[in-house]
């Protein structure tokens, strides 16, 4: 055989063996992601944008029937799920909007010293404004908290983002958004604990916050337990009884266990001077009232130190 | 070159070429699923599953530090998601629970001819049971119910569920139960309309169902509006003020729009000579009240017609 000839059917053996190869891994990897997507709800809630990581070759199990596949999944949900905890991810926070309530389930955030120290966005440059990200029917306006006698209460602090203005613009958004009473709570001990968080990560340059509302039940007069709140505005918007911070402080050392600490504040008028660690909770309180469960996964011998009471000790022995 | 040089040549060339095609494309599908990962919760949620699809190589980006990443979510959700809505998937049908309340936010299921008339499975073999992939924080136990004054309601009726035993057992689950007025609701219209449901099935062949809780708020005397409701047992369940079903029945005719109709029923005693069709509720009232989202990406013209008042007229138009 000529050399000629031969370099000739190398190159058309590679190209068809990397052709081959990449079909085969295609191949392998769309049956797996067929099986994660007909078993996983949320993997078969996104499966566009899953089958959309594979490119070159056609999508050919995308068109099986429903029937044929393993799960009843692709066969029961065929009109869509009528929900899934909203989750929006913002710059610099995350949000899972509870749609019922038109307000925050949850807010998480991550401080770093940097945001806190550096001012360069300004809260006076910032408005309120409705995220369009959220369907109509469940999205809030300005009016709706017009003359309903609640602060718009911020759950991430506009103070704890300040590093770009951006990141601040964002707190503004209607889903970081909830009823506080003003006098007494929004301008009063929640501003205290905001305060307090952003110290702590001063001192400590890491902090986790991840702040909710709550809708605590009362005992009626004849011994049941009821839950009840007030909605407001024409979009009935839900007041929550109670507010809750987790709050995760991880060590400077890199060997440290990160600190955690909760606190439950009523959603009421009280008196500024009461001491911050008079609201501190047992997480799983939280937990429970909130249907949340934090830190998924890791023992709470994971944590130094839960809910400490006396705050020199505290910082004596967390660094 | 010998024939055999040229052969060996060319058996490597086809096994590099093939193993860098495998690896070009695995390469190419990691470098999109991290991206969708990193930008969507529900994808970064289930990441170690979404990983796992790929095989034969090291899945190397899987190691960058969260913070060279291009979106916050990896850092600032190191901790884990206090929450996302729980999906259970049934052999025959999907529950969405709701851990603050201990009972389902929704329940889809869809019946065919089949699974109706067949009778294999009966309920007196099966039994109420906790569903232990329910974190037991938020685990209903069949004592909470116990003296509670309300049915053990099922919400994915037992009846729609017979083709096989374990269908029938899975209905019996608690995450399908919730508490429901017994005489002249549960053991009344209610009943009737699940008997209602299952005939047009008969009639049709396929029909969606998604059933739910609703806590709609009353108005006060002095003119506010608040959400109020009873929290049942140790564990405070809680005791939804109405129940919705949202029906979609699918047409024989091939190129037949599907029909869809929704009732709201109050959990209270009632007159069991109700006519059904006095529940009727429009769709809409349904999602801002439960904040759910039915036929997501359905445009309404695409039904044959909603909640038609008058039977026969429904009967004589839709095949």
């Amino acid at each position: 055989m000529s050399v000629g000839r031969t370099l000739h059917c190398m190159f058309i053996t590679a190209v068809v063996s990397f052709t081959l190869g990449a079909y085969y891994q295609h191949y392998d990897t769309l049956c797996r992601l067929c099986y994660v997507i007909n078993n996983d709800p949320y993997a078969f809630h996104i499966k566009d944008k899953l089958y959309g990581t594979l490119r070159f070759f056609k999508n050919s199990m995308d068109r099986r029937k429903p029937n044929e596949s393993c799960s009843c999944l692709p066969r029961i949900m065929k009109y869509g799920f009528p929900g899934m905890e909203d989750l929006r991810v913002y710059d610099d926070f995350v949000i899972s909007y509870d749609r019922r309530n038109r307000i925050a389930r949850w807010v998480y955030e991550h401080l770093q010293a940097s945001s806190i120290v550096n001012t360069t966005g300004n809260r006076r440059m910032a408005e309120y404004k409705a995220d369009l990200g959220i369907p109509s029917d469940f999205r809030v306006n300005t009016t709706d908290y017009k003359n309903s006698g609640y602060d718009k209460g911020h759950l991430a602090a506009s103070g704890n983002h300040k590093s770009k203005q951006s990141h601040c613009n964002d707190t503004f958004y209607l889903t970081n958004i909830a009823p506080q009473v003003g006098e007494g709570f929004n301008r009063g001990c929640w501003q205290k604990l905001e305060a307090y968080v952003r110290d702590l990560c001063k001192r400590y340059g890491s902090v986790f916050v991840c702040t909710g509302p709550l809708y605590l039940p009362r005992k009626s007069d004849a011994g049941k337990w009821y839950v009840e709140y007030e909605m407001i505005g024409p979009k009935t918007i839900g007041v929550p009884t109670h507010y809750f911070k987790v709050i995760t402080v991880e060590s400077k050392l890199p060997t440290g266990l990160p600190y955690m600490e909760a606190y439950v504040m009523p959603n009421k008028e009280m008196d500024k001077k009461t001491d911050l660690r008079s609201f501190l909770c047992d997480i799983r309180e939280i937990e429970s009232a909130s249907g949340l469960k934090f830190f998924q996964g890791l023992r709470r011998s994971f944590f130094f130190g839960i809910n400490y009471s006396n705050v020199p000790e505290l910082y004596k022995r967390f660094h």
